[in-house]
C-alpha cells in the first residue's frame, strides 16, 4: 500500500501560546499530506481534474486523538496512506510521531467529487475507479 | 446550560480554491468558540490561571462531520457548549449552521490543566472544581 | 470618507509563542477589513462581479509598521479606509489600535481587476469606475 | 553571504478562491524562511536563547512586492538572507520565484530582543554580537 511520508521540525509558526502545534495546523499537514499522497501516485488535482473531471476531494468527516504534544524545535514525521475504500468514498488516516513517539492518530473521510449540475454550482460524489484504487496498491 | 453563539458571514479569508470554507478553519472557529464560551462565563484565559493555577485546555480528541459546504459570501451561526464534564476532562460541542442549515457538527476533548512538576516543563490535567461547573448551568 | 471599524479581544488562535499576535495574522485582518468595508458601501464580492464584472482585489504591495505587540487578551481595533485611487488600483491604509494604544499600521495596495482573455485566465487590472470611488466619500 | 533556499510546489492549504497563494501565507513563508535561515548558521531559537539570552525576533516592519501570481501546483523557489545589520536590528530579505519567475520580493525588520525587565514581561532589543554576524558571511 502506498504511503507518503514527510519529515521536518516544528517551528515557530505551527506553535501556540503553549509553544506546541496549534491543533488546528495539524489538519492542515493532514489535508497537505493527503495532496502529496495522490501526487506521489500521479494525481495531482491537476492530473485528477483532466482525467477524471474530479474537481476535489471534499470532506465528510475528520478527526484526530492528541497522544503526545508536538513542541517548538522537535522533529516531526508524518505518514499518510489511504486505509479503506469505498464505491465513491475514502479514508486517509494520518500518523504523526514526535521525536519517535506516536503523537497524533488522525483521519479525514472524503468523496471523489465531479462538477454536479446544479445551482449553485457545487461537487456531487461519484464512483472511483478501479484504475484509481491501484494506483495505491 | 450555557451556550456561546457567534453569526457571521463566510469571508475570503476563510475560504479554499472551492471557494467554501478550508477545513482546518472550522477548528479555528471551534477553538474561538471554546475561548469565548469560557471567557461569557467569566473564564478568560488569565483568570482561569489566576483563580485555578490552570494554564490550558489541551486538546485530548477533536472530530467534525460536514454536512453542506459554507461558501463564500453565506452567513453562518456557530453554537458551543460544554456537553459533557468528566473528573478532569470534558467535552465542547460545535454546531455550525450556514444559511439556517446545519453544516458542521463538532466536538474537542480538552482537559482541565496545571503546569506539571516535570521537565521539561509541560502540564498536566487536574481535577475540575465543582465551582467551575457550576458556571455553565 | 468611509471607514469600517472592528472591535474584538486578542484571542489564544491568534497568538504564538511569545503571546501576542502572530504577524501574518495581521493581514489576514487587513485583508478581512478590506473585504468588510467595501461590502459595508454594497460591494460584496458577488455584488462586485455581478455589477462590474470583477473578479478579485489583487495584491501589488502590502506593508506594516509594528509599533506595539497586541498580546493574548488585549482590546484591539481595526479601522479600514481606502486612503487613495489611481485609475485601476488603490491604496487600503489599516490601523490597529490595542488597548488605545497604536499598534500596527499596514497598507494594502490593490488592483481593480477583471477576467483577462488569455490562457492561463488570469486578472487584469481596469480603470475603476467614478461610481465605485464614490460610494467610499 | 549565507542564505536559506527553500523549494516546493504550491499546495492546497496555500491557495485562495483565485486558486492562487493568499498573501499572509507568503509572510508565514517569510517567518519560516527567517527560522530556517538562522538554524543554518547553528541559530535555532533554543540556541539563540541559550547562548545570547535571545528569546525572539520581534518584527518592526514588513512589506512585500506581489509580482506575479503563485498558482496551485506551480513550483516556487523562496531565498532568504540577511541583507544589513544595524546595532539592535537587521533586515531579512526574501525573494520567491514561481516556475523560473519573479513572484515576490519581501523583507522583515526585526530586532534581537531579550527578556525586559519590566511588568508586563516583554521583549526589548539589544545589540547584536558581532559572532552572530559573522555567522552569516
Amino acid at each position: 500500500m502506498k504511503r507518503f511520508v514527510a519529515e521536518r521540525r516544528v517551528e515557530f509558526a505551527d506553535c501556540d501560546s503553549a509553544r506546541i502545534v496549534f491543533y488546528p495546523n495539524f489538519y492542515k499537514w493532514f489535508d497537505r499530506g493527503t495532496e502529496r499522497l495522490f501526487a506521489s501516485v500521479g494525481l495531482t488535482y491537476r492530473a485528477m481534474e483532466e482525467r477524471h473531471g474530479v474537481i476535489g476531494l471534499p470532506l465528510l468527516e475528520t478527526g484526530a486523538k492528541y497522544l503526545r504534544p508536538c513542541r517548538h524545535g522537535e522533529r516531526v514525521r508524518l505518514e499518510s496512506w489511504v486505509d479503506s475504500w469505498r464505491e465513491k468514498v475514502f479514508v486517509v488516516q494520518h500518523r504523526i510521531e514526535c521525536e519517535g513517539e506516536p503523537a497524533v492518530e488522525g483521519y479525514e473521510t472524503r468523496a471523489w467529487a465531479a462538477l454536479a449540475e446544479t445551482e449553485p454550482r457545487s461537487m456531487r460524489a461519484v464512483a472511483i475507479p478501479a484504475s484509481v484504487r491501484e494506483l495505491f496498491l
